[in-house]
């Protein structure tokens, strides 16, 4: 066994920066670093940008195995990034083939959302329990599924893509060619949209004042905030989203009966505003309900555990190779 | 390596019938029988009927494991089924244990449909590929999980409950406590319900024709008669039901990306006017769609594959116990 089985390089490419760790086989991130990135990252751009980076995250003395976290649909199988929503001018892009070319390192890529599920999964809220699902609220809605400590990545690893289940087949169109999808009723710019249509915008409500009457300051945070200082608009904007994100966690237990469901991202931030609404709906409607409804527990690891995840997907894609 | 690590009892307990066979582990069923049973049968009753003829069947000379699949809600680990739409009068039944003090053989029990899954994923249409999902379109839509060759059963042995995913989170109540249900939908009712009332129930007309009048016959295999006989409101009714059935078959590859998805039970017989809508909606609205949807494919063992999925799955399970 050499180095190269106990170290790894995750990187988490987001939508306006790259972040990347050497990380070793227990998930604990020995040095670290965050690249800014402009919104329309191109592909060769970002595997220059963090081919550059890795020689200069403090003991990257030698080659290790890399993995490579990215939203959208990932083709862990093939190394390719089909397509991604934060980075709109990738398609099928060789995303494993570019990084190994420019770094001489292996590389293994898999979906964000999967990265933070196996990282929460081995060693954070879901630790012990299999299966575990994962999911992430944030500009868009991600998911994964981990079993007995392992990914199920389904045929080409694009499984786990909960922000895109229907929960109204007759629901609101979404871009991704279906309707009533998870992600329009549970994302930052639906949260965001939907108070601004119910609410009056002044100064002396909560959500104003927070924001200093700049409308483009409003997030999920100020608006959990202003929540928290008593603006019922704004904890009815949460439960909305909490009750749809029960329907979709009551089908997600129908179908793959969780150990735990771990909930991540920054809406997830706003804790019980919106997880409470979301834990009575699956109590209410999963079958095994009764006796067995599986703990929404908070995400464990924080913002790294991206980066931690996509480490510990390229070692177990080293041990898949065997011993080098 | 004994006789019992061979050959098993598979045994799918229905709603008015229980099927059982001896079968090899290649899935070849060496005997069979089917007992006709009431459909208030208590499990004393089923358990009793069950030990009486497994002696019966040809070739059972000695202790062998058996695998008993029966609908609703199984927990395998326990070996307890909880609740099971089909038998009103069971709950929370340790069904392993009561089979195996009546029987002296080792008892594994599971879902019916994961029973049929794990049959056709190992020896059917789902034969070499990874992951398969199986749904059962029956009185109710059952379904499971198989990877690499074994059930994906969850933390308890509820995965696949599809017939239960909300499409509709506002839509019409299920007794099982969530709203819009698959099988609200899908089953063996709401086609015959939905037909009769759309079309003039009168002598000329295809599914008059077929049932002689009798509106208690109508069923969804003389519906489908009916459409191949021209009757469009019968064709419209599973054009609706595989729209719908296609949604979910869309949120399922989301969450799952199986290779292939691979559908049984009666309604299933309806071929082509039930699958191609589904096949359309599930190429429209799953994310991979654009180039790698999953094939939708009729399950290819027959009536029995319950039984041989169930005696697969004494085997598996002794294996996990190591050799006897």
């Amino acid at each position: 066994m050499c180095v190269s089985d106990l170290e790894a390089i995750g990187v988490d490419i987001g939508g306006t920066a790259v972040k990347l760790g050497r990380v070793d086989a227990r998930g604990r991130v020995l040095a670290h670093a965050e690249l800014q990135t402009p919104a329309d990252l191109s592909a060769e751009d970002a595997v220059a940008r963090i081919a550059a980076a890795i020689p200069n995250l403090t003991g990257v003395t030698a080659a290790l195995p890399v993995g490579v976290g990215c939203a959208g649909l990932v083709d862990s199988a093939r190394g390719v990034v089909d397509t991604s929503p934060n980075l709109p001018r990738w398609g099928d892009v060789p995303l494993a083939q570019m990084m190994e070319a420019s770094t001489r390192m292996r590389t293994a890529v898999l979906n964000d959302a999967n990265a933070f599920t196996l990282a929460e999964a081995r060693l954070g809220a879901g630790e012990g329990r299999s299966p575990v699902v994962g999911i992430t609220l944030g500009t868009g809605v991600g998911g994964g599924i981990v079993t007995a400590g392992h990914l199920f990545g389904g045929s080409h690893g694009f499984a786990g893509e909960i922000g895109h289940m229907s929960v109204r087949w007759d629901g609101e169109p979404c871009p991704c060619g279906n309707a009533g999808c998870l992600e329009l009723d549970v994302g930052r710019r639906p949260l965001v949209t939907r108070y601004l249509r119910r609410a009056a915008w002044k100064a002396g409500t909560p959500a104003f004042d927070l924001c200093q009457g700049e409308v483009d300051a409003l997030s999920p945070k100020l608006l959990a905030e202003a929540a928290q200082h008593g603006d019922d608009i704004a904890r009815d904007v949460y439960r909305r989203a909490g009750e749809i994100l029960g329907v979709a966690l009551a089908n997600i237990a129908n179908l793959v009966d969780p150990a735990v469901i771990v909930i991540g991202g920054g809406i997830a931030q706003a804790g019980a505003l919106i997880l409470d609404p979301a834990r009575e709906q699956l109590a209410r409607r999963a079958m095994a309900a009764r006796w067995s409804v599986p703990p929404v527990e908070p995400a464990a690891l924080g913002v790294r555990a991206g980066v931690i995840g996509a480490a510990l997907f390229a070692l177990d894609a080293g041990d898949a190779e065997g011993p080098s």
